[in-house]
């Protein structure tokens, strides 16, 4: 099942999205909004399914579905929640900064607290006040969880992902230096994050969700040329069952939290830095990752960071080259 | 005019509260709940008004109002940010373990991203699973905003704070230092806060809101003993209008967020570490803070953090005696 928020006031008008993101079909005389879903997601889900299979079956009024139409299908939430667990994408940033990376990064998982009050909708601009603010993409997987009891563990922890997607979590790097040095984490440097259109229960992704991670090549490309090719599958040292459980270590976790994968990142198969993808690699999910592998490469690095006028694209495709999530498409706006 | 959120469903009923909290009315026929009364404060803040003078004047129908039976004013909020404007807190930390305060401190606010989904009642006890993790409670002033828009200047930001309330800012001390030195700021260090009954909007605060601050005294006890008596317009280096400002430097703020002051603290009047309410001294806002001032003195805490059965008390009166906010009193719970 895919779902959806057609942009209306503060948070959207749900609706349930055809498998091939075609069509859509009005829900809100079960929910009006996904919040609102994810409250009630023991009753929701059920009623969304039937309309689902009307859908499918195009027994249902149905509307055309465009991607531009949508908002973020949380366009606020009461929760974000993003993990670093592309360890070797955190590993990579350290070598080019000479600084170890402490082993205990690779068994206990970084997360941070991020903003939720706006979720920005996949074909909204990137807001950009100061390009000396270093504004950088970051390709990821996000998932939806219902309410998750405290302390749960891993495996309860995956019963409770309801929905996968994916997000532009946008970062300003040259200010994330100054702020993570007074300890206190991320605030000015993470600015509003960008989700893609369409939100997909585990069970529609078939085989491409398994062990609690998302199989699939993450598509990025910049300016429209292919900027990062790397699998969500590959290489994610932590998965969603033991991010939920991080998180809900010691409190409980509301319904419609959305928690996030970090940038994804894929070692290269000579085991050296990641190549670009027109040097035949995988390329990247955040231009950090090329500017880390260029300062490893050349002493420092050359591509810039987003301007005004720089587009980005993020997308997956399954099996057969059709659009899972929709698209995430921003341009940098100076504003 | 004085809200409050009597408990129904996950977002509470919202009441206007009379000016002594001894009566309510229900408003939901202007707004269900205070985050929709927020979303749309232009048009409700009026109706909401006419409401409060219909209760001063006893023209509408009344209920008791009973703190017990208050919700969390947002039991779930889209963001919560919690500044450190307190700096002698944060210096009187740093002494304590010989580490140096930066001179940046004094000028660049410290403010972390919290969890909001789940804001617990005034009289919700505090779920602690282990009490090796360090248990403590921070007595905070907050404010709640409107829409913000992004890069908003000191004295406009000052313009979008709409309510003022209090909170118990659960911490897990000896979760924290791990977390940090990870460099992503606070996340399982950091379980639900707990806020005042009622919320207040700032004119309803008379000259106790004045300069972007609260002043008055926040009482906190402590198992029935008074522990601190700080005053909260005293030695708050960052005002609200700062802190607004700081969150909305790069990102617009959402309607309904909260944002917190840090700890409150007081300098002693002698220039040394503050003493404790038995000692003459105005005391403190967090068992860290007592500890910190044992390290000094005597090289090592004596105050235990919080214990199952341990009651905290956090609340602030008028200069007639009466409380402003109602109070939080949470009982610490084993789970």
């Amino acid at each position: 099942m895919k779902l959806a928020s057609m942009k209306q006031g503060r948070d959207g008008r749900l609706v349930v999205v055809s498998d091939d993101l075609a069509w859509c079909a009005d829900a809100t005389h079960i929910a009006p909004t996904l919040q609102a879903a994810l409250d009630n997601w023991g009753w929701a889900e059920g009623q969304l399914r039937l309309l689902a299979t009307d859908v499918a079956h195009e027994t249902v009024p149905l509307e055309r579905f465009h991607e531009r139409e949508a908002a973020a299908p949380l366009p606020r939430a009461y929760q974000w929640a993003d993990g670093s667990a592309y360890v070797n994408h955190v590993a990579l940033v350290r070598q080019a900064r000479g600084a170890e990376l402490p082993k205990s990064f690779w068994t206990d998982p970084l997360m941070y607290q991020g903003g939720s009050d706006e979720m920005l909708a996949p074909r909204d601009p990137i807001p950009l006040a100061d390009e000396a603010w270093g504004c950088d993409l970051e390709g990821e997987i996000v998932v939806v969880t219902d309410d998750v009891p405290r302390g749960v563990d891993r495996e309860a922890a995956l019963g409770h992902v309801k929905l996968v997607g994916l997000v532009n979590d946008v970062s300003l790097r040259n200010l994330i230096p100054a702020e993570l040095a007074k300890g206190f984490g991320f605030l000015q440097s993470k600015p509003a994050s960008a989700l893609s259109p369409v939100f997909v229960t585990p069970d529609a992704l078939g085989e491409a969700w398994r062990e609690g991670k998302l199989h699939g090549v993450l598509k990025v490309d910049l300016n429209g040329q292919p900027f990062g090719r790397a699998d969500a599958g590959e290489d994610m040292t932590f998965d969603f069952a033991t991010l939920v459980a991080h998180l809900a270590k010691t409190r409980k976790i509301g319904a419609g939290s959305i928690i996030g994968s970090g940038t994804v990142s894929n070692r290269d198969a000579d085991g050296g830095p990641g190549r670009p993808v027109d040097r035949g690699g995988r390329g990247y999910s955040c231009l950090a990752e090329v500017r880390t592998v260029e300062t490893i490469l050349d002493g420092k690095p050359a591509t810039p960071f987003l301007k005004a006028g720089d587009t980005v694209r993020i997308w997956m495709e399954d099996a057969h080259g059709h659009s899972i999530f929709g698209a995430i498409e921003q341009v940098v706006a100076a504003v």
